[in-house]
């Protein structure tokens, strides 16, 4: 099935990228961005890389605000450090009412021991679980979190050597991120349990982020036993 | 190199799993429990299984108290309840001091929701965190957190789909679990970074299980990219 999905914060490295990947497997793609400005060259950007993709999707750039219109699903891909404001006045206005929204959001903190987890209130919410209080219309799924940036934008057809876990308290919703991970590593995601487990998934990049540094690599995660 | 490894709680699954991995490839093992007597036979078990095995290490039992006796190399292997007041004991009588402690802790919950991390501290903590606090004469690393009890035991002779990941603040430390993870998945453990990243290892455990419980399998977690 073919999805048309605004990409929240579509201008930042995981945005862009994982916009790309969607729309290079027909998915429409809207990034969106402060303004509509800022995510226009962006999106052209992407349509040249995917020039001679066979059905590749349409990518466009947008305001965030009208990047949701008439979208299928909505990925949250924002900084920690406004997510909140974000979320809320996305949500104001009703704009992300009956929509999926994936979020891809890893609070994260680096100082000079390296990256670590943020906790997010006492380390009993997520990112995840924030959008979802504040978004009460929409269904929140988590996913997306472990890929990076660089190898999203790189010329493998898949990352097929990593897995996309998802989470989520809705099977329907989830199975939106769930089928949409096929675009990135070239099957399904990985069905990780309950929302609150954003808790465990978002922070893991910070183990990435560290195993990075140390080996000079671009790591991912892989469930073994599937 | 050869250690003489305590094994605190080694008459649980995961101490006795560990155990037996440890001593198949040529370390002694001593396995505590609260009294001796109650780990004596779980050694025997161990040894009986290590009957065939050429230069199998000895297995042995003991007091929690008596194992840390002449170690080289301590793995916590009790449940998150009751865990400080264990490690407070343990440490009371400098037992721990100058050792490298291990800790394969893993703070979780089980509702009808499944399994959840458990924020320690406000999630500014971690168990292995917090046996460094309560032993500061000991080297505490974080390590052999989502190995599974039942693979542990089992037939295979290394867990190779696996990944060991350990974090620690001391690179000395973090070289024994480094190697000691030969014995478990046959190859060195993947150097996760600092001690505070056992907030992240930790609750992972989590989602593996939750994994485990939609798929019916036994995952585990493997790190791309290396």
């Amino acid at each position: 099935m073919s999805y048309r999905i605004a990409v929240i914060g579509g201008t930042g490295p995981q945005g862009k990228g994982l916009g790309y990947r969607f729309a290079r497997h027909g998915h429409t793609v809207v990034l969106g961005s402060r303004s509509a400005e800022k995510a226009t060259p962006v999106a052209e950007e992407v349509t040249a890389r995917l020039a001679d993709v066979e059905g590749a999707g349409e990518v466009l750039g947008a305001s965030n605000t009208e990047a949701l219109v008439g979208a299928d699903a909505v990925l949250i891909a924002i900084p920690w450090d406004g997510h909140d404001e974000m979320i809320a006045s996305l949500a104001a206005d009703g704009g992300l009412d009956g929509k999926v929204v994936i979020s891809c959001v890893n609070p994260l903190g680096f100082d000079k021991g390296g990256p670590f987890g943020r906790a997010v209130e006492g380390g009993e919410s997520s990112a995840a679980e924030s959008a979802q209080r504040l978004a009460p219309g929409a269904t929140v799924v988590g996913a997306f979190h472990h890929v990076s940036a660089v190898t999203l934008w790189g010329e493998e057809e898949y990352l097929d050597h990593e897995d996309i876990l998802v989470c989520g308290d809705d099977a329907e919703a989830k199975q939106v991120a769930i089928e949409l991970a096929r675009s990135v590593v070239g099957r399904d995601g990985v069905d990780a349990g309950k929302l609150r487990l954003a808790r465990q998934l978002e922070p893991w990049t910070a183990v990435l982020i560290s195993i990075n540094k140390r080996y000079k690599i671009h790591s991912g995660t892989r469930i073994s036993g599937l």
